[in-house]
């Protein structure tokens, strides 16, 4: 399956699904076969984002014309929590492969997931057959899945800068993960809390006390070491579009050897898009790419090992790891289609 | 009527209501005798704004309480076009005092409303007996009104800007208008518009061909010298929260003699709130306070007189010059309560 | 002492220094005498500063003029660390209260301070005979000094969310600072690090793995109840203004009981400055102001108490600081002068 | 010369350098062979630029070596104006061809270059050889220069959206750009005016009153129709990192028909980069690409032709420019190497 293929959007006007509009149009393996949009279906995708007049004018239909399309082999849903999981029955077990944005095939009991989010879960079979899409740690699994249930944005930046440490077992269960975040990861729709004057020039936590995304950092490390772990996780809002920094504490089992920095290249060796760096990495240096550049220094001061991991939501953290998923499936190159360079400044 | 005044907000919790808030509440003439919004009455003002936590506790009324309230001399009303003519009506004619921040009451003549604004006027009765409250030009009006509509922020940044050209006869009444504003002048209300995300990073034009504010100016500036102007008025959003800079091209009548800082300065001679620049201005220079700050030079190469005006739209174009008219009603000190220094940076 | 009281500002063109004119010119029971600065001697104060056009004409002066006024009872010190110290030596036993808004005399011990400056101390006579100026903790002390060492923007933030906990003794003094701050806090000085386009839309850490103010912070805590505590201070620099919001985390003696709340209330009942909210408090709740907004809570399933605190740094962590402690010193209102209402949006 | 091509970057490290770099690394018909900088020789350019890394780790050099190497085919200078002309003089007549970024050559004459910058020119001969480097206008001259003046941002911008009109004839020479660009347009080096805490929620013109990029948009409308115009060119600062938006007002000569779009359309038929909009263009519609979006309107009321014109200051106003008249020199497709998508949001 390493040939061209067809792909199609299926909410593709909010931020992930513009993203991904951005990404696959350039991708050269790939053909943008149809978006779909609820809300606009009958208008032209440049009419809705005049930002890609000449580059996309496909039109906008309704997510069912998608979901039947016979030519479409990948289906990507960038659709809202809760509402995903009903598309995603409907074409499940076809010859379509599904890459789901949403929170709805991250988790992997059903269990977890009514008791971390609004509403029960009403497609447990695709949880059961679903993978998690985060190809660092997970490749084996995702080459053969037919659903991908991608991870969330923070939990990507926080797994992506912890797991070298708890695969090596140098640090104990109980880890903090102070995020921050850029606005776009809010969402599209217009909110009192995402207004520009209630954001510019301001900073603050949110979600307090119990995000979901503590509950799917923990699942991914847990599969890592066998441990239980218990992350303490709080989120914080940024006055930028696009980017997140998770500093995250870890108390060492012991002092933590030079080897330090051993164990994270060892372990990211075959890893594109993760790259290790010598001083704390900015959210601008990775800006519209799917990179992930990580930190890591030990304070014997304070005996902690400290990581700093920074992506951009909307890339590594959404369509650029989505399309680092549909790379693995397809059996392309990792990088391809993905090979985008920092907007700086 | 100099002894310390009872006022009242109507519409307390919308942008230009807070800010009146802010200023009413270290007034050393005035006592904020109620505060009122629709949305939510029954709350204290702080549960709405964590901001003013200690500082105003009032709880929130409806409007009809604040109306009825005998104790209340000067009511403000902090409410959209169109809905405030609704309050002026019940009230006009009582022994209150109306500073009306809405568009409501700052055009002379119903036809003109109607031409302009979605809905016809009313009320036009109170459109007769009002005062257009822009104290520079036209306090003596203002002193014995008992209804002032208070001008729009583009307009008091423009209208201030070209009024001493105007009044001493040395430009063409056909002149430009290039604003700029923050997006609070959008109001508080979520809308994609004004998402962080849309107004971050970026700048546009926008209320083309034909914003409201453009009869607004061309009325001040009739009354000026008579003449029939005709502005070509173009706004712009800027990503900050506060500030409106207008950019103002005339055409003079014939070559600016070096006078022109003495036109302006005679005709500013006795308004505090007027500051004249020897550099272009900066809105931060005058955030958070009452001030217009003004820099005009004339360019001989391509003949044209260029104006550059500052204000804080919710200030001097909105809560502070309600203030500053207050003041002018109440036969306080002109600066009573609008003695703030610049937050800058 | 509770007369009018005439003051200077030695450096007050700085962020810190103009803040501090901002302040004190609309102080009711201050005149400010004079103002100094060696790169601008000579000029008016609004020259350097257009915002303070028609509210500060005063001339710059060089400091030794400052020193040597006999009129002046009390000097504010708004220069470098390492530079200060120079200052105060030559004032310091003369009847002139100092309040230094450097880092110089915040810490205790000439070792100390010279394990974490770059330069030696050179008058570990005034280390000794100065106060470490934070009025919530250490009033007595300040009321009498006539050398306060005004504490840093970090500490101050920090050491107000973690004091009472300590206090209570219901913490392990094992402690985690993850600070954000606005770019003031890194002076008015032009670097690379503080070019616009490197900071906007950005957001990263810095000064790892050691910063200063750790060590201040450290001090502050051991003070309150003798404990040895060990912080890991870990300062992000965010693109705002002004602000700081430290989010701090530390690990309960035992699950924290329902008094958590009164611990806190009880702790700050006289300080007007500290508000304790019952939501994440924002930093521009504070902005302009010299409030520090707390709010704290215990999350159960990770056994963690975790605490935001905000403050203004220009305010709270620097001159509305140091005015609050010439207050005390003067025996003034402790809001005297000091009753801003935060600039919001 | 349509094989793949050499080329070398003389400057690449500040805003104009790294852009082009940004482009050039990933154009498929060309080999980036050297970079130079003098500030940093000897250093790799991921180490300068840590967003570069894994994505370029070539070796700065000196601009000498750069100079000559003989593999190069076409060197880039980003350059400060007045550095610039030094270099080309050692290069101009041998087989290298020069793009230039710096104003060193964008002008026809001596006098003017001598009368608007403040070093004469000191390479009249190049001055005479040169092309301006605006391909949608003069694309003949461009193919066959071997050394191109790579317009400046403003002007571009301007220029594109004056040019239809200018050419048809149906405007007065009398012309005013009210003109807003981003932080980066003032370039990477530290100053005041570009501190983060003066920039930011900030806003203003500067330049005043006789900007240099004034000549340079009115040296390209003379050639498009012979007259003889008189651009007023007011520059402003926003507080984004890239954009540009020109607001152009222009008298028509009468009433404009209703063919005015198509005046522009026909105009521009052949131009890739430039798109016309049914609605006003906003600056991140355009971010980080080689797009100019231009939105024309008649306003009968005043008698307007108002013009509104955008693009990335690095990108069509720099980096893009360059390699699109790379483009042209080497005989590529006229887009190669510039196919990206706006990063909106």
């Amino acid at each position: 399956m390493s040939s061209r293929i067809n792909v199609g959007i299926v909410g593709a006007t909010g931020y992930t699904g513009s993203e991904l509009a951005r990404i696959l149009l350039r991708h050269p393996d790939v053909t943008l076969g149809g978006i779909s949009s609820e809300t606009y279906a009958g208008q032209s995708f440049s009419a809705v984002h005049p930002s890609f007049k000449n580059i996309c004018e496909l039109a906008l239909v309704n997510a069912e014309q998608l979901l039947g399309d016979d030519d479409i082999e990948v289906l990507f849903l960038a659709l809202p929590h809760g509402v995903s999981m009903d598309f995603v029955r409907e074409v499940y077990g076809t010859n379509k492969k599904i890459i789901d944005l949403s929170a709805d095939f991250r988790l992997d009991e059903k269990a977890l997931y009514d008791a971390w989010y609004p509403k029960p879960h009403e497609f447990p079979e695709g949880l059961d057959g679903s993978v998690y899409g985060l190809p660092e740690l997970f490749a084996d699994g995702i080459q053969s899945a037919s659903l991908i249930g991608n991870p969330g944005c923070y939990p990507t930046a926080s797994i992506l800068g912890i797991a070298p440490a708890v695969r090596a077992g140098i640090v104990e269960p109980d880890i903090i993960v102070d995020a921050k975040s850029g606005v776009t990861g809010a969402g599209v729709k217009p909110k009192s809390s995402t207004h520009f004057s209630t954001v510019n020039d301001d900073f603050k936590a949110y979600g307090l006390p119990r995000h979901r995304h503590t509950v799917e950092i923990e699942q991914a490390l847990d599969k890592l070491n066998g441990k239980d772990h218990r992350v303490q996780f709080t989120p914080h809002l940024l006055p930028v579009d696009r980017g997140i920094l998770a500093t995250i504490y870890c108390r060492p089992v012991e002092p933590i050897p030079e080897e330090l920095r051993d164990v994270y290249s060892e372990f990211y060796r075959d890893a594109p898009f993760v790259r290790l760096r010598d001083m704390p990495p900015s959210i601008k240096d990775v800006r519209g790419t799917n990179y992930c550049d990580i930190y890591a220094y030990y304070d014997g001061r304070s005996h902690k090992l400290i990581i700093l991991s920074v992506i951009d939501n909307l890339v590594k953290g959404a369509a650029g790891q989505a399309v680092q998923n549909l790379n693995l499936i397809a059996g392309f190159e990792p990088t391809s289609g993905l090979e985008h360079i920092p907007i700086r400044p």
